[in-house]
C-alpha cells in the first residue's frame, strides 16, 4: 500500500493542557499559528492519555500501548527491552524515525545486557532512546544531582556556554534563573520568580532553540521519508519565561479557578495524599495562581509563536504538501483547579489534551477545520503514523493497541469505534510511602465515555464523575449508593479491558488464523482411531512395508 | 544467602493426569519409585498449571508467570524476546541450567532480528531454548512435515539409526510404530494400534533413552551447581509402547469414566465445540478407552520404572544429599472423562497436575512424605528453585508471579498464603474457527478455590462448578440463575487479577520504594513557592552571586 503522506512532523509540548489553546476556548491566550494548523486539519476534542504523566504516558504515544501493557509506570521505570516503539514499525517502510527533543525514556539497561545489546551499537541507542534516531535528545530538565553530576551535559548547555553563558549549568542559571535582588540568581524553582524575566535572551530559550534543531533536521534530512518526533518541554515548569512572554500575560488573562468546597469534604483516600503535596497547596492560593499561569501561559504563547517560525519554513519548503502535521501534548496541568496542581489524577484539565492533525491528502479535504468528537487515545497515533505511512495497522493489533484514525481524518465514521477511552496512574513512587499497601497495588484506573468518568482504586472504592451533569467534575459521587450500579457498569468494562490480549506479541491475528489446522498438516494426527477418518494425504510418510 | 541445595532435578512428565500414579490413589497403576519419592517429599494435592496444553503452560512454568503475562499463548507462539526464564534468575548464582528432553518453546526469531540477537551465539541459543543450555532438545513429536521435512532430524532418531532402527523417521517407524497386518506399519498416530507393540526395543524407546541422557548430563556437569530440567514426552500421545508395556494392563485396570448423560445437555457454547473434536469422540467410546487407557498406564509403568534407574543412580552418586528432587507434569489428560478427549479445559483431570518435591536439606525433615493440601501454582516452582539456590524471589516479585513453596516444604503455614489459583486456555488456534469472534477474544479463564471452579469466558456465559457437592464436577451451574452472586464473587476475584502489575518488569518492589522522593534528591524541586519551603540543601547549585 503506498503511504498516504511522505513525511510526519510530530509536534509534542509537555504539560500543555487542552483548553489553553484560542481554537480549544481560550478567551485571552491567542495562538493563532496552532489554530491556523487547526483550520487546515481536524482538531479532536476527545482525546485522552493513557497515563497522565511524562513517562508513561509518552511510552503510550510511542508504543501505542497502554501503561500496563508496555509497564514503564512512572518517570525513570525503563521501558522493557523488546517492545516495539514507532521506529520498528516505520523503518522496515523506509522511514527516518527521528527524535528531536524530550521522551522521558528511560533504558532497560539491565535488559539489553542479558540479551548482550550493546548500548552503543545503532541498535543498543535505539533500543534505549525509545526506537527513535537522536538527533538531539533533551529531556529539557537538568537539574543538579545529589553531586551536582547527574548526567552528561546536553548540547543546549554547550549551545548556551558559546554563546556566552557561562556556568556548568546555564539551562538552569540563565535559562530557567531570574536575576533576584542585589544580584542574587532567583531559581525558576521557585514558582514565586515565575513572573521574572529569566535571564537567557528569547532567541536563546528552549522553545526557539528546538524549533531551530527541528528544522535543521529537516533541511539534513534528504529525500527519505521521516517521521520527526519534534517534542519541547514547554510549558512544563519551571514556570519562567524570557522577556517579552514573562510578563505578555497577568491576573487579569487568567480564567476562573474549577473547585469548589465540597470536593475537600471527606475526599477520597488517595485524592486526599494529592490534596497534601507542595505543588497542591501552593496552586490552591490564588498568588500562586496569579503568578504562575499568566507565565504558563507565556510559554505557550512563545510556542505558538515559534509554531509561527516552523511552519512557515515548511510552507516555504513545499512540505505542507506531503507532510502529516500532528501537534499534541503529553498531559495537561491542573494549575490550581480541583485543588491540585501538577497533573496525575483524572480530571479533564490533567487527563485530557490538545489533538491537531493536519493530513495533506486529498481525502482529508472534506476534514478541513472540523473538530471530531470521537474518543480518542493517544496510542491511536502510531498505528495511525503506520496507516499513513502505507503500512496496515490491522496486521499489528496484536500488538498497537490503538485505533488508526485515518477514517475519522476521512470524514469516515467507522463501523465500530470505541465506546471507551482508559488511563492509568500509578502512584506508588509518588505518594506510596503514605500508605501501607504494596506498591504494586497503588494504581489508578480510569474507564470514561461521554456520561461519565470512572475511576477504580485499587483497594479503595472507586470515583465517579457525571460528565453530563457535572462537566467539571466537581461533585465525585463515588461513594454514594444511589450510584452503585453506574460504578458496577464501569467496573465490568475495566474488569474486561484487563482481560483483554495484549502480550501475545509474537502473533498477530491473521498468523493465529493461519495456525489453525497446522498441526495436522504437519503429520501431527491427534486423536484418530481408525486411519480412515482422515484422508490419506494425511498418512504419507506413516504407512510401509516393514518386510522391506 | 547461600543455597539451601546445591542441584535441582525438575522432571516433568508430559500429560501425565495426577491421578495415575498409586501415591494419588490409582488404584491399579503401582508406581513404586514415584511413590518412594513421595515418601521422602511433600506430595501436593491441589497443584494447577496455568494453561492445560503444552506450550502456554511449560512457558509459565520456566517464567513462572501467568499466560497473560508471558503472551505465549499457545503451542508454537514464539515465547517474546526479553521475557526472563529460570536460566536468567539461576545463572547469576552459578547454577548451569541445563534441558534434556521437551519444552515446547517457539524460539522469537523475529524479535531477536530485531534486536540483532544472534540466534547461534550462546545469548541465542538460550533466548531460543527458553532459557536452558540445551544438552539435548527432543520435543518428542517428530512427524513429517508437509513436505517431510519440517525439522532437523533430533540426536534421537540418528541413534535410532545407529542402533539399526533404519529409515528417515525411525521415531515413528519404530518407536511409535507397530507392525501390522501381512507386514503393514501400524502407526502409533491410529489409537486403534495402541494396544500393538512398538517395533522398538524398551531400552531404546524414548523414555530409557532420556533418563540416561539425563544420567549423562549428571555425570558430566561437574562440581558445579546444576538446574536439569529432565523433560519426558510420555504418556503423551502417540499412545503406543514397546513391549512389555504395550499389554501390562488391560480394560479390568482401568479406573471408571467420570461423565453423566446431563454434561451434553445443552452445554456451555465453547465447550459443544470440544464434544465435537475428534478425540473426544473417539474418547467417549468404551472401545476406544479400554485399548488406550492401559496403553497410557503402560507408558506410566515404563516412566516409573526408569524413576527406579534414574534414583538409583542418583543415591549411588550421594545427589540424594545435596539435589532437590522435582517430580511433575504438564497438564493431564481426559481419557474420555466428561466426553472430551486431550486436555485444555478445566476439570481436574487436565488442569491438575502431580507434584512432588524432594528436598534434602534438614529444613524439610518435619514434612517428609506428607501432603500439602495448599493452593499452589505451576508458576511456584521458578521461585521455589531460586530460594533453594540462594536467590531471593521476593526481589523479584515484580516479574515472578509465583511464590516460593519454601516455606510449606518446611512445614510453616505462610502468613498469607493465596487463595485462589487461575488458569488460562486460548482456543482461537484450535476451535477458533467455529466462532465468529476474533483470535484474541477466543480466550478462557479459570479461577478455583477448593469450594468452586469458576470459568470465564470472553463472550459467552461462565461456567461453575461447585466443587464440594460435586467433586466430580458433572454439574455446570453457569447457567443458573440462583448461581449468580456465585458467579459474581468470583468474576470480582478474576477482574482483580486482570487488573494485576505484571509488566513493570524492569523495576522491582525494592527499587520503587528507593524510588521515592528521588526527583528532589537530584534537584528537580516541585511546586515551591519560595524557597523557604524546602531545606538549604535543596538549593545547593541553585544559588549564586549573578555579578561574579
Amino acid at each position: 500500500m503506498p503511504g498516504r503522506v511522505k513525511n510526519i512532523l510530530f509536534i509534542m509540548c509537555d504539560q500543555l493542557r487542552w483548553d489553553y489553546l484560542s481554537c480549544y476556548g481560550h478567551p485571552t491566550l491567542l495562538t493563532p499559528h496552532i489554530d491556523a494548523l487547526a483550520a487546515r486539519g481536524v482538531r479532536f476534542t476527545r482525546a485522552y492519555v493513557q497515563s497522565p504523566i511524562c513517562g508513561p504516558s509518552r511510552m503510550s504515544f510511542y508504543t501505542g500501548r497502554y501503561m500496563q501493557s508496555h509497564g514503564s509506570n512512572w518517570n525513570g521505570i525503563p521501558l522493557r527491552v523488546g517492545e516495539m516503539t514507532m521506529g520498528d514499525y516505520y523503518r522496515p517502510l523506509g522511514v527516518q524515525t527521528v527524535l528531536v527533543g524530550k521522551t522521558h525514556m528511560a533504558a532497560d539497561k539491565e535488559g539489553m545486557d542479558r540479551l548482550g545489546v550493546d548500548p552503543k551499537s545503532i541498535i543498543g541507542v535505539r533500543v534505549s532512546e525509545c526506537g527513535f534516531d537522536p538527533y538531539e535528545r533533551d529531556d529539557g530538565l537538568h537539574a543538579r544531582g545529589p553531586d551536582g553530576t547527574r548526567e552528561a551535559p546536553p548540547r543546549y548547555n554547550r549551545y548556551l556556554n558559546e554563546k556566552g553563558y557561562s556556568g556548568s549549568n546555564p539551562w538552569h542559571d540563565w535559562t530557567n534563573a531570574a536575576q533576584g535582588d542585589r544580584n542574587t540568581l532567583a531559581s525558576g524553582w521557585a514558582m514565586k520568580n515565575a513572573r521574572k524575566p529569566a535571564r537567557v535572551k528569547e532567541e536563546d530559550s528552549e522553545t526557539p532553540y528546538m524549533t531551530r534543531r527541528g528544522i535543521d533536521f529537516i533541511r539534513e534530512a534528504g529525500e527519505k521519508p521521516w517521521c520527526l518526533h519534534l517534542s519541547y518541554i514547554k510549558p512544563h515548569w519551571p514556570y519562567i519565561a524570557p522577556a517579552p512572554y514573562n510578563d505578555m500575560y497577568s491576573a487579569k488573562h487568567v480564567i476562573p479557578v474549577v473547585r469548589s468546597e465540597e470536593e475537600k469534604r471527606d475526599p477520597h483516600p488517595v485524592l486526599r495524599a494529592f490534596y497534601d503535596y507542595l505543588i497542591s497547596t501552593n496552586f490552591s492560593r490564588d498568588e500562586v495562581r496569579n503568578e504562575v499561569i499568566p507565565v504558563y501561559m507565556g510559554l505557550i504563547k512563545q510556542i505558538d509563536d515559534q509554531m509561527g517560525v516552523l511552519f512557515n519554513f515548511l510552507e516555504n519548503g513545499g512540505y505542507f504538501k506531503n507532510t502529516m502535521i500532528v501537534f499534541t501534548s503529553d498531559h495537561g496541568d491542573y494549575l490550581g483547579d480541583h485543588w491540585l496542581g501538577e497533573k496525575e489524577l483524572f480530571h479533564e484539565p490533567s487527563v485530557k489534551i490538545p489533538l491537531i492533525i493536519y493530513d495533506p491528502s486529498h481525502d482529508a479535504d472534506a476534514t478541513r477545520g472540523t473538530t471530531c468528537d470521537d474518543l480518542v487515545e493517544a496510542i491511536d497515533l502510531a498505528p495511525t503514523f503506520l496507516e499513513a505511512f502505507g503500512g496496515n495497522p490491522a496486521e499489528q493489533s496484536h500488538r498497537l493497541e490503538g485505533r488508526s484514525l485515518m477514517p475519522l481524518l476521512s470524514g469516515q465514521q467507522p463501523e465500530k469505534w470505541r465506546s471507551h477511552v482508559f488511563s492509568e496512574y500509578d502512584y506508588s513512587i509518588q505518594y506510596g510511602a503514605a500508605f501501607k499497601t504494596m506498591p504494586s497495588e497503588q494504581r489508578l484506573f480510569m474507564v470514561a465515555d461521554k456520561d461519565w468518568k470512572y475511576v477504580h482504586a485499587i483497594g479503595y472504592r472507586p470515583m465517579l464523575f457525571d460528565l453530563k451533569n457535572d462537566p467539571h467534575e466537581l461533585r465525585d459521587l463515588g461513594a454514594d449508593p444511589k450510584f452503585t450500579d453506574v460504578c458496577q457498569r464501569y467496573a465490568k468494562v475495566l474488569s474486561e479491558w484487563g482481560l483483554r490480549q495484549s502480550q501475545r506479541v509474537t502473533r498477530s491475528e491473521q498468523q493465529i488464523r493461519a495456525m489453525r489446522g497446522r498441526a495436522a498438516r504437519f503429520g501431527i494426527l491427534i486423536g484418530v482411531w481408525d486411519e480412515c477418518e482422515l484422508a490419506d494425504e494425511y498418512w504419507v510418510g506413516y504407512r510401509g512395508d516393514v518386510s522391506v
